[in-house]
């Protein structure tokens, strides 16, 4: 007898078939003011019963992908370093085995297992993130590994220029002097996503989400919302527009469940994560083409 | 001694003396996903107490419309087809007594008993959908009557080519496909519907707006809230377009109450409740002008 | 690669070697005031996270269990007839298959699904019930399967003497004095209840246990709260008598997770579960001796 | 045709023909800290639609009383001399057409208006008191009349020696010391109640519960919750106490809904007024008896 | 050993050496329907711990600021015409220190008693209100100073043509007839703002920014939401107009914390007020240049 | 010019007329299941506003006290060591200063950090924990400093028997296994406590209250609420025999505020502070009394 628990929207295939296989990593232990993106997962997946798998957007439906959902990791709160480290192997176990990942955290700092992952595997890695903040300082409260210096650690591993920062709308003033130098940032928007994008050819790219660089309009359950960011048809547009580009793996953080009363972020969440499916995803999904 | 109960907005006078009659349909038994529209008419009722009558959107006041607020039907929970037929009866008994009637749900498949009676009563109705959802199903996990099958037994009584569907976003690939044949549907937005009503002319028309057309920035108190709606003022425009011809009845539905924790959701519905009094109701509302 | 996803505290054997099998019964349709029943399931499923699978009352663990998640049946809502006809399919293969089966709703209505069956598999059925309310309508707006008319349904099958209430205080005159005549009801609490069970013997006994029985003071997730419950300690010793006996099939209802902010209900219900589990299943369980 | 607009539980008889008149006073301005008392009245009267009118407790039904409900009075927020006046006026008019007044507050300071319309009526009259907080300041942040002060106020009026407060369990020291002087006060419960009505015999009882004497346990809604308060069953006897004395007028308040997630401090209030009507309304209250 | 207790947002330095002074005014008596703004403040001030110092939006920094935090005056509820003197008295003291008043609500009442210690210390003294609500009447229930009258007071204080209203968009009819004659009103949004500005010239301006002219969509944290208001960045660039001028006096008001489940509305007005700050208080504010 | 902003109830005492010393450690990385309770030592601090001073149970004032409150330790969140060891730092620095410390977490592993101070400063320390979990675990998810291990650590610097456990009623097997060997478990209440507390004579005592073992029916604001716990009168006399002793140092944790929504769960650690302070503090507190 099959067990009739609900997986994540259209994530139905077996492991061994799948192209793409999604988990949960549930860790939000750095986050310095209000806790709860570790229920992200969890929340997405219940949430999945009332969404539908079409897309009018795309014209495109999850029926035809062949997607695995792995469920969540069990990380352990309060030791930094082992929960990176096992999101970071079990990146890298995908990758040997084919499968292109898409994480969903958790704060923004699981980011940073996974990317020293995919770090290992391709050469040349970009990041672009899409973020309210930048996430760029040295160190936060005397810590090193944290939600605030999750781009400047990956930074470290990436080094000058391979990291795209857009929407950013808050930092300390040290992080906007070192973006001048070290990074692209793009304040507030999408300006110059396209330009960007046409120049890196076939380059591989980590594509980050930051669900707060919306609106908190849009989009009101996350820890630190900050006002005046984009609107949920300029991320459809601007998500289209990366994943025109060879995206390798995904990630998509930052939703906070306990702050969405109504529920609808926690749908957002949802729809936004099907549109990346469905563009991330044989058959739909980029193609490399060398000529 | 007069007892001093809330009733809806504006909604204070005797039914013999009125033009529209307001009453709640309090069901919500096929939702699917996050019940709670039953207790949106209620809720209107409380709120309309921090409303003012006065549109200054309009320049028109609702102390110069005659309504009359019936309170709501007693629907008897998990028997469909018997809910159905009270409203049914009930909207039949208003248009016999010569009232306009404005049904506040509930869920969406309370528009179905609604629409019968105005069937019977209206030969060549229009039935104009405000929606962020096709309900175009012919049957949810095997129901034939339920609210995301709502607008296809409609279609079942009006025929082709009579049910004009705006802002549509989600369903399933199948809804797209029969209304392509079927009705006529303007996905996420409103365009084309100046041209639609002009085509019109006096034909009577059923006005359903089910509120979650709107963006859950705006509205996020409702069941199934779907990312990329459309805007407040959008809303309003298009209202006053529709009222601009022969609307004979109307029904708002799908605000929930208890997804709606700051009250704004409430509050929102209560304003374009009185918007579309004041075109709907004598002085104020379209006459039919034979040539 | 196995999915890590939750499944209800300790049912983590696969179906063909289980002894119990939970499942939920995700449906709320004709709940009349407050829905949201139908999250149970899935809410005790979550909350799982947390909980010790060790018993400190009764020093047992259900690692030392053998029991099955089967996950939520896909209830129509709005179609009662078939939601009750799936339910008691569903129960009579489990009894079929020689496991013993433990639902979790959902509305109390679930019970009648799950009666049915048992009664057909069982000569000679007790109804033991643990409730705030009597549920002994003939009908409730007019309707025959209801929440609040349950128990006169399980009645209509079980006849006079055969249904044992405990801790009722919440109905209509009419219902408590059909009580009188037709069934053994103890008000407020569990008096009688040991001397009740002693008579009777090894007859087989399908318990019911509407969590609110409970006082809202210790549980108050749940639609209709009455004040004046019995206390957490109390329903331990009550559960206790209980399966002392030969109890052949179980169920829990009415929680509802919207209305437990805190979540101290949907911990308690996984709890009570547990002890519940930790009693009904082998090793534990009750075991028939023949004289 | 009749409005169907929900009145409070079971008062559905029209003013002439009633025994009891039950009226809303929102008024909460001078509450200190969380404010939400004005909602109560509203809350009871829509939640009443999920509540009994039989007791068990009584074997009692408000279907043989007649109770009328008058709605709220429209009291101004911030000016608290014409609130309370108000109050006055609309008690004493009760008063002089027969009815026996039951006020539904408000935060504590609506006692005064009734207070005083009922000491002009009625001659040597005790006020009996329940409540967490003794409300014996002389003034509040250098206000006289406040939430704080208004056994103070209505001291001014009773005199020495015809105050009595149960479930007294916080205040400022000068208010404990005051009550040694002037008042019957017993601390944490109901100590001496049955004597201290005895000892009134026939005398005119003016009753206030404050809903904040229960635990809150079992009544978290309400603006000041105190720990260590008296549980349901010990109010339900106290009433009965109470009640069997000759009781002219009652108010309860500071039932405070925002405060109330789960809905079951306002149920509890529901079920509270329930039995306070089943024991204050002909053909049930109590009949004065002169030998 | 200094106490690590958090003050509003880069308010750190001491009265004696500050420039501007933020205080809060807790007061919300008179708010006709849902009260809540009394706690403003505090959470402004414990939210402030999440929200960085730096403005990528003016490039700006309140490290370079000196303001200090007076905390919250003590206002008695209930009693209007005191705390209003309590307001007046504190920002006329601040006046006479060579600071800057920056008011914190509390409802919109606030206001008057600020305004009144402004206008006594300047001549010519203009008022700017951003609001939905126009604040006109002349009495509500009869109560001369509330928050819907308080523009009318101020107007009487101010005289015709001095009161400029932007982004109104609710109202009595009356109200906008008053407008007509007696204010400079806008309705909807900023229109003309730049170019009344701009014919003020030097002339000492007290600013009011009643948070609710956003639209709810960014902004629902709020007593009483009016759909179709302006957006974030609407009132950035508006901000920025404003304090291009001579403004003398601030007031933020009527955030409701207790309707913000999700925290953004909090963060926003931190924001506001942080964008604000940089702009009202020394070395960035507008300096007087005489020609 | 004073700030007036809002201090710990009766915490109004300057650091060096202080006898004790109230601080806030807001830490919670470590929780597994839901955190919150960083918000703690912030959330008492503003309910203090609403709080008596004067305690009716001991007849004493906190006007009578000297009491400091520190404000909160700025915690790096996500590392441990770090964190614990900057709450053993600064506690060291209160005892060196001759101050009690009373620390307010935040989750129970920061009673490590203060533990560990006392256990230098104080030979032959016991510690006493009244709690609802034994949390006695070696590691949790292969981390060894965690909320549920603390007991563990602590045990492995005071050795056998020195560890006093009262009202546990939650833990792994291996846990009770463990206690039986090496701490003095009593488990569900506080049976024995007024005999083990005898027998400490003069011995010095360190005193953590984990607020959960408190039944979730009077505190559900908690991370892991669990059925079963004491009720608050019990609580309080069992403080009161533990008071009699040489307490030299106090924690009370794991309140959690986003939990608590009707404010009830903060209001009680408030009264429960109140009542330690009362017995903690001089002139009240207990006196070393020598032979």
């Amino acid at each position: 007898m099959k067990k009739n628990i609900q997986v994540i929207l259209g994530c139905d295939s077996e492991y061994e078939e799948s192209d793409v296989a999604v988990f949960g990593a549930p860790f939000d232990s750095t986050t310095s003011y209000r806790p709860g993106a570790r229920f992200a997962a969890a929340a997405i997946r219940q949430e999945s019963y009332g969404i539908e798998t079409y897309s009018p957007y795309l014209d495109r439906d999850l029926a035809d992908c062949r997607i695995f959902d792995a469920g969540d990791l069990e990380l352990p709160f309060g030791d930094t370093n082992a929960a990176l480290a096992m999101i970071e192997d079990f990146t890298g176990k995908l990758l040997e085995d084919g499968k292109k990942p898409l994480m969903l955290g958790g704060e923004h700092l699981v980011t940073l297992g996974a990317f020293r992952a995919c770090a290992k595997q391709y050469g040349d890695l970009r990041l672009i993130q899409f973020d309210a903040h930048a996430d760029l300082r040295d160190a936060y409260l005397g810590v090193s590994l944290s939600h605030a210096t999750v781009m400047r650690r990956c930074f470290d591993i990436a080094g000058n220029g391979k990291i795209f920062q857009y929407g950013i709308r808050s930092g300390e003033r040290e992080e906007f002097v070192f973006a001048r130098e070290h990074t692209r940032m793009r304040k507030f928007g999408f300006e110059n996503l396209a330009e960007d994008l046409e120049a890196m050819g076939d380059a591989p790219i980590y594509f980050t989400l930051d669900l707060d660089v919306l609106d908190p309009g849009v989009f009101c359950g996350t820890g630190t919302p900050e006002a005046g960011g984009v609107q949920f048809g300029q991320l459809m547009e601007a998500l289209q527009l990366v994943f025109s580009r060879n995206v390798v793996a995904v990630d998509m953080n930052e939703l906070s469940p306990p702050l969405d009363q109504s529920g609808a972020s926690t749908a957002l969440a949802c729809k936004v994560l099907r549109e990346i499916l469905l563009q991330f995803s044989p058959p739909y999904g980029y193609r490399f083409s060398p000529e």
